[in-house]
Parts: structure tokens; sequence; C-alpha cells
């Protein structure tokens, strides 16, 4: 089979990496030899052993011989508009591109089943773990209800060293830089917005209709303070950047925000750059995937996984079972009921949440003297600002973070 | 599709159980009806909601309708017979039998591909999480070197119940057996039989060649003491059950025994019921799943997902790369080196052992008084026996446990 890579950063050249180092074994496991006879990039890479770039997508999308294309080129533009002429002309795609599957997939999906061909997207939620194929294939059978996952490990690596080293979130982002673990502009990291699109992909699939990532409640780690750590420590738990998504009996809500873990929560031991993801069903109870969620060469191998999926099942669309949502399918976060860690200054006087349902945490130290926490019953979002407004108006709120369900 | 269940003990009716109250969304994935025609089962069910229960395999066998066959019976007579006469006669079979994966699956995946059909078996391994699949689909693109599992829920359970709880083995056998964990004849699990199979069969998947389960060294979890738990503890691991395969320079190995994991290996913290499975690959990294390893809904629900595979690919054969493997292929386990961890009593001198390479540990209390443990440096079976020979003649030997290799 002919292909093409769009894009040759660090996942493109990753694919080409190992397509070209284990041909054997990829036509053992295909049936035929895969052959990159095209790759699309603006820049020129002279040093590199491949000699069949392009900068004319034309080139890519009127080759009759080319049956597949990895655009891993990110962003959604042109990605999406390549993407859409290559699906039209009947060729298949397989992408990393997770911007492009949140915002488009629905689209993407239907010309593809329309087309008869395929557009796959396991390399973009998890890196190297296997996670996009097990929700529309191992669990198929399983009505699934909960999928929670630590998905960005920038903002994981951050949050460990806070927890483990004490460092605050400004020092931890700086080293996250200096290792390469995280962009110069961190935003799309740290606010959540990462998070939020693999959340968006995996709430979609799980749950069989497409979730718009731009209506998922984003909150990020910017506000995490090293006091935060502590009281959570006292608590038990650990704070995670999670996304979540959960199907209820009265709908699907969806959020991306920082949690409270309690250390007996599969999750909490994630650490580092490491993702993990639970997915429970009905009757399955919890299954956890866990792994290196980013990184060239597992991408990589996401993507050609996709490629070899491909070749199996050439001529025929797998379908992943993911369709259009209606209106209102997705409920506000804010209607779920959590406990909230609430930490408060001003007047301290915890005796008063001491009572069914609170738990009130007090730290040793001159720092946290002028201060307490509170853990609260499950509330939802309306009636925090209620218990906000009647019991809390006469403190300062140093810091709110929900705590994770049983 | 009209399908047929052998065996309606635990997975058969929970099968039975899935396919009936999840039919519609079944249809929508499978892209038709699944329908159960016929149950095999020697015994009568006065009180089941199915009326198509037969006594007789040839209903099965010569009924033209029937596509599918779901086989749960267990064991392998009639088992094997069974399956290969349903190949033979172009019939899909998909089944949670590890016994006759392990023994016979090399024969009845080619009697599949000869007959383009399907033999599926992701409820064979590891109940409700998605191990098998991911193995042949979606980690095909790497060159994996390692799998190794805690791959046996009643053993798992008894050495938590050990370590957290200071139960002795037989107590802890005892309340498995209460609790509906552990067979009365508890030896095929205790003695690491049923890990043995499992990993015969992750190993045959992650290496693409047959790995016979009698080759395998296998060794279970009745000689493990609460002191062995504690010297483990105070050296900062716990000892887990695992199978584990590996892919080196010098050939595969594989083998069944308690190793000790220290507390940041990802799967020291699998604990209970759960089951837990690590992979890795060039490139990849560590891969883990998680999940409860058995229970009749997990397990049927892995059962059904086979039976949702097969509609997709109807008239295709699916290539798990499990072929014939060469003689020889296997290498026993003591050819491989690790770190022993040994207890020791007797003449104790334990200063003889404070040397580079060795770690001594001593506890503290009358019932240790006389004995102590050390770690060895990494060596290979024959090494440790000519150790013991040259060093350890003064002493008697009270337990040993290998440590799990970094």
């Amino acid at each position: 089979m002919k292909i093409a890579i769009m894009g040759f950063g660090v996942v493109g050249s990753g694919i080409g990496e190992i397509i070209s180092t284990s041909e054997d074994s990829l036509e053992k496991k295909c049936g035929e030899a895969i052959e990159i006879v095209k790759i699309l990039d603006l820049r020129d890479f002279p040093d590199s052993k491949f000699d069949c770039f392009t900068k004319d997508f034309n080139d890519i999308l009127n080759d009759p011989e080319i049956e597949l294309v990895a655009e891993v080129m990110g962003g959604t533009k042109p990605a999406y508009d390549f993407t859409k002429q290559l699906l039209l002309a009947g060729k298949n795609v397989v992408t990393s591109n997770k911007e492009l599957v949140a915002k488009h997939g629905t689209e993407l999906l239907q010309i593809a089943k329309d087309k008869n061909v395929n557009y796959l997207f396991e390399a973009s939620v998890g890196g190297g773990i296997p996670i996009i194929r097990p929700l529309y294939s191992s669990l198929v059978s399983n009505e699934l209800t909960n999928v929670i996952g630590i998905l960005n490990g920038t903002t994981n690596y951050i949050l460990t060293k806070m927890i483990k080293e004490g460092e605050t979130f400004e020092d931890a982002l700086k080293g996250a830089q200096d290792n390469g673990y995280a962009e110069k502009d961190p935003t799309a990291d740290v606010e959540g917005f990462d998070t939020c699109r693999k959340i968006a992909i995996l709430a979609s699939l799980a749950f069989g209709k497409y979730v718009n990532s731009e209506d998922i409640q984003t909150e990020g780690i910017t506000k995490i303070k090293l006091e935060d750590v502590a009281y959570a420590n006292e608590f038990g738990g650990v704070i995670k950047l999670v996304g979540m998504a959960e199907k209820t009996e009265n709908g699907v809500y969806a959020g991306v925000c920082p949690l409270i873990l309690k250390k007996d929560h599969p999750l909490s031991g994630i650490d580092d750059v490491f993702n993990g993801i639970l997915v429970r069903g009905e009757g399955l109870g919890d299954v956890m995937f866990y792994g290196r969620g980013a990184g060239s060469l597992p991408t990589a191998s996401a993507v050609v996984s996709d490629i070899v999926e491909i070749t199996k099942n050439k001529g025929s669309h797998i379908e992943l079972g993911w369709v259009k949502g209606d209106d209102g399918y997705l409920k506000p976060l804010g209607n779920q009921s959590f406990r909230f860690y609430i930490r408060l200054k001003g007047n301290a006087n915890s005796a008063d949440f001491c009572r069914e349902g609170f738990n009130v945490i007090t730290l040793d130290g001159e720092k946290y003297a002028d201060e307490f926490a509170i853990f609260t019953p499950a509330m939802t979002m309306a009636e925090l600002e209620e218990f906000k407004a009647s019991e809390l108006s006469d403190y300062t709120i140093l810091g709110c973070i929900r705590l994770a369900n049983e």
C-alpha cells in the first residue's frame, strides 16, 4: 500500500522511522508492504533518508496510487480542508490531530462512511496507550458510564513536582519548559485546553454521540497553590488535572478541572508525564489504561497501528459508533454534585464547619495561622454559590477544588 | 446473526444476559441483530428466560444458520473437539477458555484461517480488561519486548491479605474460599497454573510465535510466609505472583513465579482481585492495563466484544499474528538473571554479605532473632546454585524469591 505523510515534525518523522525500520514485520502483519511515496512539508529536509518530499498538497490528492494519508500536521488549518478533500477523494486518513478530531470528527467520520473509507485517530489521545480502539472495539458490548483521565503529561509533570518536591507552579512550569515537556507558550496545556479536546473525543466515542469540546467547562491548574497541595495531602489526597465525562440518568456531562483524588483512587498514583485513563461500565467495573501519553515514537506507533488496521480492513468502513449529538445533549458540569475543598482566610472559626458531611483541616505552621480548609458535602454549582453566600461571606476564599466522587 | 452458546455457567449466562438486555445497542454496533438460537448444556434450566437449550452438540454443528458459537464450557474435553469441528464446518468461534487456547491455539487459529472464519479469545485473559485485541491490533506496530502481569485474582487477593492484614497464607486462602474468590480445590490458582496459561497466550501474541504453557517454569505462592512479606516490605517491596515473558537477544523466555516488586513498580499497587498487565515495547515504553480480571459480566462482555468484532469483519479472517514456534524457541527462565531474595537461618553472620551488590536485611523481634535475609546481585539459576553451594552451606534456606528486574 502506498501512503503519504502530511507534516514531518516529531510524529511524522517517527512514522517514517517506524515504517522504514520495521518494513518486514509490518509487511507480515499487513499482508502487504507499506511504502511512503510522498511527504508533505513546507520545510526542506536535505539530510533526510527520504527523497519524496513535496510542498504541494495536490501531489498527494491527485495521486491515484496513494490509498492512505497520515495527517500529523496539527491544527485545523489547513488540516481540515486537506483531510476533507482526501476522504472525499476516497483515500483513508489516519491522524494524531486531536484538535481536528474534536472539532470536526463527526463530519469527517460521516464522509469516511459515505465514501467507504476510514478516518482513524488512535494517536489523538494518550500517545502510545491503546484507548481509542478499545473504546470502539473491545469495550463495545458494555454500557459505559464514566471516563476519567489524566490526559496531559505537561500538567501532570508540573503537579507532580508541586506535590512531591514542593516546587511552586511557576518553578515547576519553568522546569517543564527546560526539559522540553512544556512549550514556550504553555497555555493549551496549563489552561486545560489540550485535556478538553481529548476528553471530548473520549466522551464522543464512549457514549456514542458527539460532544463538542467548546461546550465543555474547562479550568486549568494555574491557580493551584502549594497550600492547596498541603491541605489535599493532609486529607489523604493529591490534586490532578482530569478530563471527565459521565453518563447519568439526567444526561451526559463532561468537564476539565483540577480534582482532588484520594490516594486509593487508581489515577492518584499516575505521576510525571504519564497519562492514565479510567473507564467504568455496567458490569465491567473499572478498567484503567496507563502509559506515556506523548513522545515521538509512542504517538507515531499509534498512527502506524491505525495504518495496519486499515490494511486489514481494506474496502470496508470501520464503524466507530460516533454520531451527531442532539441539542442540549451535554449538560453543564455545574449540574453535577461534587464535594468541594475550600480554603478560607479571615476571622477563622473552623468550629462552624465541624458538623456532619464536612471535614475541617487545619495545618501547623505560621503561614497557615490565619486560614483553614473545609471539605463540603456534595453539592451542585448553584448550591455551592448559595452556600458561599450564606456561610462564607465573612471569609476570603483562597482556593476551591472539586473532590472526586467515589 | 444467529449464534449458539456452549456452556451456561457464570460466563455463558452472562453472555445471555448482555445480549438480551443490550439488544438494540448491539444491533446498532453490529449492523445486524444478534440472536441466540441454541444453548448447549447438560443441565436443565427450567427457570431460564431462554427456551433454546439442547444437550446435543450436533444440533449446533448441523444448523447451517448458526454462524458463530461462544464456547464457554472450559477445559479441553470436549471443548477442543467441538471447537475444531465448528471451525472446520466454517463457523466462527469465540471463547473464554484459556486452557484450550493455551494448549491448542496454534492449530485452531490455523483452521480458522484456512476456513476464512475467526477464532477469538479476548475473554481468556484479564476478564473485561481489553488486552488480547490491543496486543494484535493497537500495539501491532511496536516491537514488544516484555509482558508481565498479575493475571490471577485469587492469588492476588491472598497475597494482598497477607501483605496488608498480616494473615497467613492458609487463613487468607480460607477467606478467599469463603468469599467465593477461590475454588474448593485451589490448586490451579495457588500453584500458578492459571497464570501460566494466561502468560502463554500473551507471550504467543506479543512475540508472534506459540509458547507452550507446558514448557513454562511455574511456581506458585504456597511457600510464601509472612516473614517473607516482612523482609520484602522492609526492602521497600511487595510480593506478587506474576506471569512474565521477555524477548531478548538470546531468545524468548517466560515464567510464572512470585516476584518482589519495588513499590515504584507500576504493578506493585495492583491489589485484591484486580489484574494488571504491563507491556513494554521499543519506543513505546511501558503501557499498563488494569481492571477486574474475572467475574461473570466482565468476562462475558469480553466474549460479546469478540462477537461484535466478528460481525464487523464478516467473511474475513482476522490475522492475530500467532504462528507455530520453532523447537527451542522458548528458553528456560533459569538462563535469565535476576536478583534473589534469600531468607537464611543458622549461625547467622550477616556481615559476610555486607558487600557490593548485596543488601542485607535484619528485622527486630524475637521471631527474627536467629535469621536474616539477603538480596543477591543478579544471577542465573546455575549461578544461584553455585552461590548456595559455596556460601550458604552453613545456613538453612527458609525462602528464596526473585526480585523484579528494573
